[in-house]
């Protein structure tokens, strides 16, 4: 059994960028040629294929450029059993084609609830003495909001399968300060304890390449809590989202990483594979235009990572 | 469109109680009679039947005692489409007996994302000029940690389609000290402001009863707590979880409840529907043990009330 950690640390070497490519199915915004059956058919499976289908391009297009992607569940949970038929069907089609596969959960509950989700996710759920794996991906993202206990069972299922996890620590939206900026007794903030609990929780899961399997969410558009965030779990590989389209630029995400220029992963969704032009695109061109925004991109994060780690 | 918590308030006079059973499917924990398909098939459809079925005996069983039932959608999840399968079937049997169907889901992200959250479970997903309903039921539990712009989303979906909110406030397990417990710069604690911003989301909400269809989750294990919660959220219908099998008493929950008796309902799950004896109970046995169960939990709640509104 692999490590998540050197799994996703030798994908980033091997593509030459930390970019991940978001799948998150917008049916109203894809081209032509995906929806003609969704328009003429009133069948629910007629969903699913479109949001396969569309993915397909998607992943033929990146597979290559990119280590890996992210799949946000809300997007498939809207288009009900046939959404979830088609998560399944892209988690497969991504696994296939070599990437990480990261889902964008935030799940979290407690006791055998937190269980019985990280079963779902990262591990298996027992069926009369057999074991059985629902959705089977790299890692997921949960939140911390009912505390330490909480995690535990995510990581515990991480060990035992090699799997990871991303703890949201400090979102990319302004509501972020709500919960997360307040100071505690401590002087710190709730991010900032946040931060040194996954540093604690991923103690024990450090992988040979000196990251642990137990990374965070730090959003791309608070660059100054990211520096500091990062120094209080400098073991966490960082997912971060907010590059692109919720306005965080490059040097904003840069500062999540650390001086080696790894340690963190950089998402974009819409900017990736929605920015495609017309409607009435063509499969090739959609690949070339999905294609050449993700090499775009990867060339813009290396750029500013150069910066960081020269600076 | 009817409001969502009158129609809740209506449902807890008419069944006497504020009684909420929990549809939380443990296959390992289920009678002889549903898993034999189960044992002897590895055919995913199985699993759905068996929960279905196992959930058609619970619902006949309670739905003339209970104003509601609760699905935990963790241990749904956790058996891949089959479990959601059952999920969907299970909101449309209890939705067919006239319970009101609350959904824990305890989800939450920002912007789009959450707007597609409220989608799945609150309102309807655009689908090229249609707007198609995923698993609409009457209300989920919802998680705050990603601040108020992120419950904008779901408030406005249950103002357009008379749903409701339940906001995590204090949870029931112990680690819900490590962030809500925590006291910031004015003194509350991170609970404390946000029951006040359940209050004040849940204004514009107010039905005919005096009651929000913004509500909050509070834990039937921390009474104390639940009295000032309560104060700071005089309107929101409180979910108490914790009941039961995690050592919550009828005393520790009535603390969420108004001086008019009402304004919170209880959730058990384990102990109504897997406390039913032996593996090899008849589907009568089974239906009869777990109405007595539900009863029974109804009466210890109804005299904890009389002893809170008497005192």
């Amino acid at each position: 059994m692999s490590h998540f950690a050197d799994r996703m640390i030798e994908a980033i070497r091997r593509k030459g960028n930390p970019c991940v490519v978001g799948l998150d199915p917008r049916l109203d915004g894809m081209p032509d040629f995906v929806l003609e059956r969704v328009r003429t058919d009133d069948d629910p499976a007629a969903v699913a294929t479109a949001i396969a289908t569309f993915h397909e391009h998607v992943i033929a297009a990146v597979a290559d450029v990119v280590p890996a992607v992210k799949l946000q569940i809300a997007f498939y949970e809207q288009y009900g059993l046939p959404g979830l038929q088609a998560f399944a069907d892209t988690i497969a089609l991504a696994r296939s084609a070599g990437l990480v596969v990261i889902v964008d959960a935030k799940r979290n509950d407690i006791d055998s609830t937190a269980q019985a989700y990280a079963n779902a996710f990262l591990g298996r759920a027992p069926v009369l003495g057999r074991q059985t794996a629902a959705f089977d991906v790299d890692c997921i993202t949960v939140s911390p909001f009912l505390g330490r206990d909480s995690l535990t069972p995510f990581v515990e299922t991480c060990a035992a399968h090699g799997k990871g996890l991303f703890v949201l620590v400090k979102t990319s939206n302004p509501g972020s300060r709500d919960v997360q900026d307040q100071q505690v007794s401590s002087g710190e903030t709730i991010s900032e304890r946040l931060a040194q609990l996954v540093d604690e929780l991923g103690d024990p899961l450090v992988g040979t390449e000196g990251y642990s399997s137990i990374g965070a969410v730090v959003g791309a558009t608070f660059p100054a809590e990211a520096e500091t965030l990062r120094q209080l779990m400098p073991r966490a590989i960082i997912l971060v989202p907010g590059y692109g389209a919720q306005g965080g630029t490059a040097d904003g995400a840069a500062a999540n990483f650390n001086a080696d220029g790894l340690g963190a992963v950089v998402n974009a969704s819409r900017s990736i594979t929605y920015a495609y032009g017309e409607a009435s695109v063509t499969p090739e061109e959609l690949r070339a235009r999905m294609r050449a925004n993700a090499a775009s991109m990867a060339e813009d994060l290396v750029g500013a990572l150069a910066r960081r780690v020269g600076s």
